[in-house]
């Protein structure tokens, strides 16, 4: 592009928002049906469709493990799957501040297709906006995914069944906490980093081997107790957590401790739970180890109908305490 | 909602943002799929979909003819349909400036589920974020939809074919000098207002009984002229328009030459282009003026090999104008 910095009229819909589409998009996102730049995308689906959109905001843009771009592939990737869908295609919406510098917008377009690939999603239709200096801080993205629903039944939040086995993919509060470092100025520990991933092949193999996965959820805002309050009560039952069985790195525990931070309210971006049978709790634990991105997967509860509605942490000590839903905001602008 | 302005917890992810989906996106949007409040919906979909998304940043979010909230449904209503389908399910993502009035925010998602009731469309799952104030101008909405396209062939922006007609649904001009007259403070004249309207019912009706419309588009941001300069791109023809024959209110004419804007370049959101052999012309023109929306529907011009990829603007008095795309920004936040 001919400036150094995003204008206005980048996304006036004229011909700059043309050069931009063509030298940018289309560059890092290359496929059939985004290059034929119609308004809509024309897509081919089978079966049941999964939906999902995610709106961006998280702050800074730039973060140790990935930025706004791959966030916003991952997020959405993720959150079509966990219906047992394999996702399929995104939109990708931008809302850029005037001068946004135009080497931030490549890195941040060029990450984004780096996520598609590894994901296997392609971005087919997309939306610029420029809006002027200060309306809106640096980049804000939305992404919306399709995919096809392989799982039948389906994941769902309501499905989760006194008896269930409630499995974690891998340590809890490493996006959260890189998050709030960052913005904080604070070096971290080098191994901190965001878990950003998407999830998607490991999800699929999941429901393809499992007979039936009842519940599967990735716990973002709000992180793993809030996540589990949402389940428990769709689904009116009890989760018991065992609070000696959730992984958490010493670095995070420790930053959170220093930070005053609960690791079971961050967020998370590469981490899901699966709630299923207990008979199938071990063949689902040696799939998920055998992937890179559930190396760490172990059990850490069961559904019991103790008490409807709720989320208990059982303490090393044998203690019982109940683990409310998030409440205030303890980090804006974290996804 | 307890509060009578968006807090920062209303988009956490915990009980806050709980109970803002129940008491307000549940009550107005109603429907099966959201209610079930997985983070993705399962939507049955036949055949081959279309898939459109945009975010809306129009500044001010209520100008006469609509708001954000409306324009947001409309907006993306419009450009499913636009490829010859029926519009079905909409995702919502708000991105809110903490601080908006509540009154505010119900007044626009109430906006948005009228808009969602007269084109038949539902929203089935949504984001809501909350960012710190400042770091977003009010509100921001993305949709993102998809449908079911019924139109074979599809109609495209590369379709269009030496001898086809090209046809305006109606009168050119009136959103953009609304948003732009409203941000100035003007007091227009009382019949100008923004057209902001789902066109999908009435698209429906055209693609079913015309046998092949070859491109249909809403000249949004950009407007008439960079619309059709991007169709003869695609397309590899020519348009010759003829300047008399296109449709502008005279409060709109009399707005612009006062603000010395140019009609052609000013954003339409309840309005499309339809470009087709000459033949279903009046048929097609028959259909539209049968129809509240293309009341004021016209032919505007040809479709010719005189100058691939270029507008050309015939004068009254018979002189040719080249037509460029817009060139710079008109009108920031149009849409």
């Amino acid at each position: 592009m001919s400036s150094d910095k995003v204008l206005l009229d980048y996304g006036s819909g004229g011909r700059a928002s043309q050069r931009l589409i063509s030298e940018l998009f289309v560059k890092y996102f290359a496929n059939p049906e985004l290059e034929r730049l119609n308004d809509a995308a024309a897509l081919k689906l089978n079966g049941t469709i999964s939906m999902s959109t995610d709106s961006f905001t998280v702050d800074p843009i730039f973060f140790p493990g990935g930025d706004i771009g791959s966030l916003a592939v991952h997020g959405t990737v993720n959150d079509v799957a966990m219906l047992g869908a394999i996702p399929r295609y995104l939109t990708c919406a931008y809302i850029i501040e005037e001068g946004l510098p135009m080497d931030d917008l490549e890195r941040i377009v060029k990450s984004m297709g780096e996520a598609c690939k590894e994901a296997g999603v392609n971005i087919v239709t997309g939306d610029t906006k420029v809006v002027p200096k200060g309306m809106v801080d640096k980049i804000f993205i939305n992404t919306t995914g399709v995919g096809e629903i392989i799982a039948d039944p389906a994941p769902s939040g309501d499905r989760a069944a006194v008896g269930d086995a409630v499995l974690v993919s891998g340590t809890i509060g490493d996006h959260g906490l890189t998050i709030l470092g960052t913005r904080e100025g604070l070096s971290l520990e080098s191994n901190v980093q965001s878990d950003s991933a998407a999830l998607n092949h490991l999800l699929v193999k999941l429901v393809q081997e499992i007979p039936d996965v009842h519940v599967l959820r990735d716990p973002t805002r709000g992180g793993l107790a809030t996540t589990l309050n949402e389940i428990t009560v769709s689904s009116n039952v009890c989760c018991e957590l065992e609070e000696s069985n959730i992984p958490i790195k010493a670095e995070v525990a420790g930053g959170c401790s220093f930070l005053g931070l609960d690791p079971l309210y961050l967020a998370n971006e590469g981490k899901f739970l699966c709630i299923l049978p207990q008979e199938y709790a071990e063949q689902a634990l040696e799939i998920m180890r055998a992937d890179e991105l559930g190396r760490d997967a172990c059990q850490v509860g069961t559904i019991t109908d103790a008490n409807p509605g709720k989320v208990i942490l059982v303490t090393p000590l044998g203690g019982r305490r109940l683990l409310n839903m998030l409440e205030g905001e303890q980090l804006p602008r974290i996804c």
